[in-house]
């Protein structure tokens, strides 16, 4: 748990204004520098825009994940998500970024839906979290990940393949280290002590190294794991890991169910994305089109540009110039929030598309892709 | 956790000399008296020599168990076994009384074998928890269960069926409440943390009242299921609780395997049982022969007298005899123990008889029969 003066990140809260550089010293993470993104380019070609403008930022072990693939001995990826409710932008387009990595080098990817914890972490029902595993599922497929190197699981409903694996995890953990990792209290269940086994579990799925594509905060479970995978004779985790996207409402904590205003969900209409965009998306314009076309905006605190920056505008030239017409004011704040909204909308269009034609093909991803059937037989 | 002056109770240890009226009150169990001893007469007409001479001397709710199986609504049985080692004459007989109640009554009966707990607990091997699994699982089936109402479980192997419900109960058990109740400490691991509520699932079988016969070590988890057990409308678990057979040695504490001496292993042979009776067995007789025939020999701390009493030797005209003889110093020593030892051998040579028998049909009890077959298509 990394409680600093200014700002909070746990894997269920993220406080304040981040401080993503001392979060990379504290946790002892390394940067995402440009001898480690030619190196991947070496590979892909090209470099996705998350990797480009370092949205995903810092990683760990990413330089031996490229030694064994460069080797021929391969890895493998591993990421997931906490179904508590619909997901918004800031959920989804870590997904993206998983997706280019499976493309590029063509790996298997495992996504764990942890309706456990989430039903252990919060007051829902676990009929609920059960709807939103559902729903959320099919957002995430409708990403576009291979459904035969893809194994999309429930916690609660592949448990009776992994529990041994978990049994052994945990017996290496104690309470004080859950304590000073997350901050569990005396007050904490006993399910939610018991998680973090299963989180960890997934990255022992192939004798390979584990590559996760995660926001930061999920990093205090990989620390665990770094800790005891040589015990159990696996690779210790190697991750990529990004910023959060900022919330609509201003450059400080994450996204959140309990602020719709501050997230663009995924089921939003035309309507609301507009509203919501014009209304709430914090501006780093000035206060009037005059002082506006004298002073300029800053797009460094404007969370349309941040959002355009870190993933909806990938065209580099026209991203600079956005941010050079923001800056100088010749671009408006209002026209701004156009072309974000812009690109939100054809963004929704497209993935309500995809989500439909998801549950055609949810059971490939679940049960019967060539990676699902494998992992349906093995008992770990 | 009862830790007193003098003694010690938790479902890991017992040490000291257990004062089992004490426990009653401290657990706040009722004692199983005359009254509703003659109201399981009444359905059961002959009464098993463990409830005779109150071996199973503790309850709770043994009465609202009546009021149901009288008003025609039932109840089923559930014990278990922690399969850390090979089981020994004390962990096998109140299997005996189980059988005998499921007999009587024509009841389900679950059995969990706690292999994962015992690998949290203890340094063992999973190979080796597993391996132990197996045997002990055959004695248990030696006993003589019906292959159709009784079903067999590995916590490791059913967890598929069982973890939605275990993780419903976790939640409403913190480590505060498993740290006062079991004595868990900062320093134990998270598996072990979690495992209260795997032990409860099984109350939750069915929606009935669940009568658990079991050595009153176990009650501590009972008093948790005890306190939620309406939250998820189920019943409280009623019990029916065991003193432990004295260990060889002497009245204090348990067998355990950490010391071979103070048990009597269902696998030891003629001579080895022969030798530890005659060498170990605590005698509460005099020094001398001509001493013993003068003073007599004390039966309330002789060993082989107590376990034949508890269990062996089911004639209640035989056994006040054995008592008087040996008190008025007609009996020796010796005899005694030629006594025990001879029910020692003929309950030995037959049970090792029936666990042969039961690698036949160990998959009836597991797998195939009526109560397996419906359990495993059954998810909780």
């Amino acid at each position: 748990m990394i409680k600093m003066q200014d700002f909070k990140v746990t894997p269920w809260e993220v406080e304040g204004k981040v401080d993503y550089e001392k979060l990379v010293r504290e946790f002892g993470l390394k940067f995402v520098d440009d001898n480690i993104i030619n190196r991947i380019k070496n590979h892909t070609k090209e470099l996705n825009v998350m990797l480009r403008r370092k949205f995903f930022y810092a990683h760990r072990d990413l330089d031996l994940v490229l030694d064994d693939f460069e080797k021929g001995k391969g890895f493998f990826l591993y990421t997931g998500r906490g179904p508590s409710g619909p997901m918004h932008i800031g959920h989804l387009i870590p997904f993206y970024f998983t997706k280019w990595l499976q493309e590029k080098f063509n790996v298997n990817l495992y996504i764990q839906i942890t309706d456990d914890e989430k039903y252990l972490e919060r007051e829902l029902s676990f009929e609920e979290v059960q709807k939103w595993s559902y729903e959320n599922i099919l957002d995430i497929i409708a990403v576009g990940f291979d459904p035969n190197k893809t194994f999309i699981f429930k916690d609660t409903e592949f448990m009776g393949n992994i529990y041994s694996l978990a049994v052994k995890i945990s017996r290496k953990i104690n309470f004080s280290v859950v304590k000073a990792v997350f901050g569990f209290k005396e007050s904490s269940n006993i399910g939610i002590l018991f998680y973090p086994a299963i989180q960890i579990v997934p990255t022992f799925f192939e004798n390979k190294r584990c590559l996760i594509p995660a926001a930061i905060d999920q990093d205090p479970y990989w620390r665990i794991q770094r800790d005891i995978a040589e015990y159990f004779g696996y690779y210790k985790a190697a991750e990529i890991s990004s910023k959060f996207l900022p919330p609509l409402t201003g450059m400080q904590g994450k996204m959140s169910a309990s602020n719709p205003r501050s997230a663009i969900y995924l089921t939003d209409d035309e309507k609301t994305v507009k509203e919501k965009v014009m209304k709430y998306a914090f501006s780093g314009g000035q206060a009037t089109i005059e002082l506006h076309r004298k002073l300029g905006g800053n797009p460094y605190i404007d969370v349309s540009f941040q959002w355009l920056y870190s993933f909806f505008e990938d065209d580099d030239d026209r991203i600079k110039k956005i941010e050079e017409d923001y800056k100088s004011g010749k671009l408006l704040s209002g026209e701004l929030k156009e072309i974000l909204i812009e690109k939100l909308l054809s963004f929704l269009e497209k993935h309500k598309e995809k989500r439909e034609e998801a549950k055609e093909i949810i059971h490939l991803f679940m049960r019967d892709g060539e990676l699902a059937k494998e992992m349906r037989k093995n008992r770990f």
